[in-house]
């Protein structure tokens, strides 16, 4: 278990500490269930009211809220920003360390310095590992793929051949990159496959959620930028290209050649046509659907609100006869506008 | 393959049997398909005009509906549940038995009587691992995670650290429990990570599909109540909570910090947003999207229904149009009512 | 590196060479990137301007598209079959060849001629194995199932016990097929287990992208039909049967014992409800929801386009008033009707 005084953590979040510099604790926890020995942190003006019974060794906090706290306070203009950067304080070890006897290396493949590979890791041949990287169990790298220093890849991971991952990225169980993009042309009733002969290129500090697809390129590479963080569950086709810090919820799919700019935000459940454009700073709330290229920034949603069945029913049967609806109100104008005539 | 008589049959559904008790069957089939050695139901009587032409060697049935088969009847108030539990009676055992020699478990760990772990499996240290629990091929286990008695993984799951498994679960393949939630905090352009350091907790007798992802909390659990289903491709963000009995079906996303009551049901491919309280007996119809809490039980929906897509299209036209339309029938209204004054 | 002369690719696809026979090429690639050790093609006229600068050593054209490039031309009816055909002679080489000696093969199991097991596969009892079939690193094969010759599985794939897979398949990392349906009995406020006892069965030359997953049949099989092609994250419920040649894009969900015909696609994120029936020829676009049976082929679509947020919250709003606008507008009709009668 880490300790920390509030002292070294006020340096290390460039915090005012209101407090006792002296004072140590060993983790973190919300402003309800904190314990003395713990950290918390007011991020949302809601749960102000809660800090009075809070029990926390310290609370983060805006200076304009020093006051909502009696105890230790470490005050920060972005309280949420010091929370993201303690919780990497407190985040627990790698669990193992060295290159396990079951691992599988080619002998063409290239390990740098302290590589830890768990039981059952496979890597291909000429394949190129990092500085630091860490690789889960049972884990598998396709020949020539690359990993840049310090990521650290989950459990039961899969890169094909060819890929390159950039430096201090993370990427978690089941997530799949590299696979086939899905390209066939038609021969008649035949359905003939386009080997897909590009690869994937990501760039540096890139988070990939679990069980996340992301598809080797048909000719080019599909291309995810700097900084990019990918949820569970999200599907990346072929040729796609994901501008830098651009982030994507669950389960969110994404069809070829589809190209996102930076700072880019999707939602949950959302998908996005093939061959579009989309510039950056694009938000797309949850579970829309684009279909056309977006030139402008701004917020973007598709889809109907929530209702009770019975009603939502009625409505959508209504929706079939919209485009009627919309000619027969245009004629009572008419009509009405006749008779004041 | 197991063989039962249908005396034997009777007594472990409570079924009233007519017919002959030492009659022996090997198996279940539906009406249309059931041979003299199987056992079929009739759960819906929508398919029991083919009951004259079934071949069944004994069906299970609704007393009422007695005289439709005049064969040998098992007779059962609910005979889809009958047929549920004669399923399990005919399920083929495990196919492993004991400690696979490749399997690599922590010096650390403990395992129980009777655990069956197949080829490749990894436990981690610290580990606790019930009795009776049987675990696939290539299936990791995290460091001082706990699996309860009789609880049953396939291959290829991945349970990373820190996570509490109950009693009699069942994990399918390529399912990934216990990995980050989708936490980061904006630094100016960039995003920062917030290290998830909750756990996940799952309950007795769960269901957890294949390829479905259950993330840890970022402070406190995400937390699967006793009895819950999730089917495949399930996506549970972190601090997600649901309550007990609360079935979900294929393809549903649900976001950070969502609670769901007890006895819900959401159908598949739905969008449930962060956040959110969902009251006990909740239904939500396939593919809606579920953006504010719903504190009334009952069924609830959004979306459109499925049109030929060219009439589709018009009426989609229309929808970008609807406040517009609907102010111009308040303007109507007024005008008319002008006019009749 | 596969060197190929123009000669040889006119032989091989049928396509008219206008050019240099001798000329070596080693690739594939698009218009605007193909260097003169490449071939090119031209399969959208939204792209013909690009010819005047394209560098490639060939570009494969339509006959009556000849004149657009001034070098090396193979003339083809078809010139995006051409190019399907011609990258499968471009496809690298499998990466590694005979059977690992990490790899766990039952005693019982059958391997067929020149067999490719990676590190780390497991071949459960009484499998059958295919000759030329590829099985990637920490793939598992359960007890019974059968691969057809010359298919192909990825890393971390999951084969559950008495699945059929037909011949030259290609299965992608992180897929699963043959897990439980998802099916359960209520018995009061508990869910009762249905065992799932029927399989899976694969038809001859189908694609099954990453993370797919294919559900086992509760009694009767699941069935895949001949040709068919699965994009990533698709999920197939228990007794799904899919025709041939039928094409469903990434992140699509088929709920369980719906029926498509041939020749059918259907668009990514979509959703498909249980107990259906589609006909040959059904084409369903991306995120629509089929709620019923369709009978004729065609195109079908559900849900709104997309638009700016704060026009679709409007807009969104008004769904809700919709039959109440109806009734409106029928009243008003009415109204008018009177006033000028």
């Amino acid at each position: 278990m880490q300790h920390l005084t509030l002292g070294e953590i006020a340096q290390l979040l460039g915090a005012e500490l209101k407090g006792e510099a002296g004072y140590p604790v060993t983790g973190l926890a919300t402003v309800v269930k904190a314990q003395p020995h713990q950290v918390s942190f007011l991020a949302n003006m809601k749960y102000a009211s809660q800090l009075e019974q809070c029990a926390a060794g310290a609370v983060i906090l805006h200076p304009d809220q020093a006051h909502l706290f009696g105890g230790n306070r470490l005050l920060l203009v972005n309280p949420y920003l010091g929370y993201a950067r303690l919780s990497q304080a407190f985040a627990p070890a790698d669990q193992f360390s060295g290159i396990h006897a079951s691992a599988e290396v080619a002998a063409s493949a290239r390990l740098g310095d302290q590589v830890n590979l768990a039981p059952g890791v496979v890597i291909g041949a000429h394949a190129i590992i990092g500085d630091g990287v860490t690789i889960g169990a049972n884990t598998v790298v396709g020949a020539g793929s690359s990993i840049g220093d310090h990521t650290r890849l989950g459990a039961n991971v899969t890169l094909y051949h060819g890929v390159e991952l950039g430096r201090s990225c993370t990427v978690h169980s089941g997530a799949v990159i590299g696979a086939d993009g899905f390209g066939f042309a038609k021969d008649g009733d035949e359905w003939v496959k386009i080997e897909q002969l590009g690869g994937v290129i990501v760039g540096d500090f890139v988070e990939i959620g679990a069980g996340t697809s992301i598809d080797r390129g048909a000719l080019d590479n599909t291309v995810i930028g700097h900084g990019v963080k990918l949820d569970n569950q999200v599907q990346i086709a072929h040729n796609v290209e994901l501008g830098d810090y651009t982030a994507i919820a669950g389960c969110t799919a994404i069809a070829g050649s589809t190209k996102l700019g930076k700072h880019c935000t999707v939602a949950g459940a959302c998908g996005i046509t093939g061959h579009l454009t989309l510039v950056d700073g694009v938000h797309v709330t949850a579970m829309s659907l684009v279909t056309h290229s977006i030139n402008e920034p701004g917020a973007y949603s598709s889809g109907t609100g929530l209702d009770k069945n019975q009603k939502w029913r009625r409505n959508a049967a209504r929706f079939k006869q919209l485009d009627q609806m919309a000619k027969r109100l245009k004629q009572l104008e008419a009509e009405l506008q006749q008779l004041k005539g």
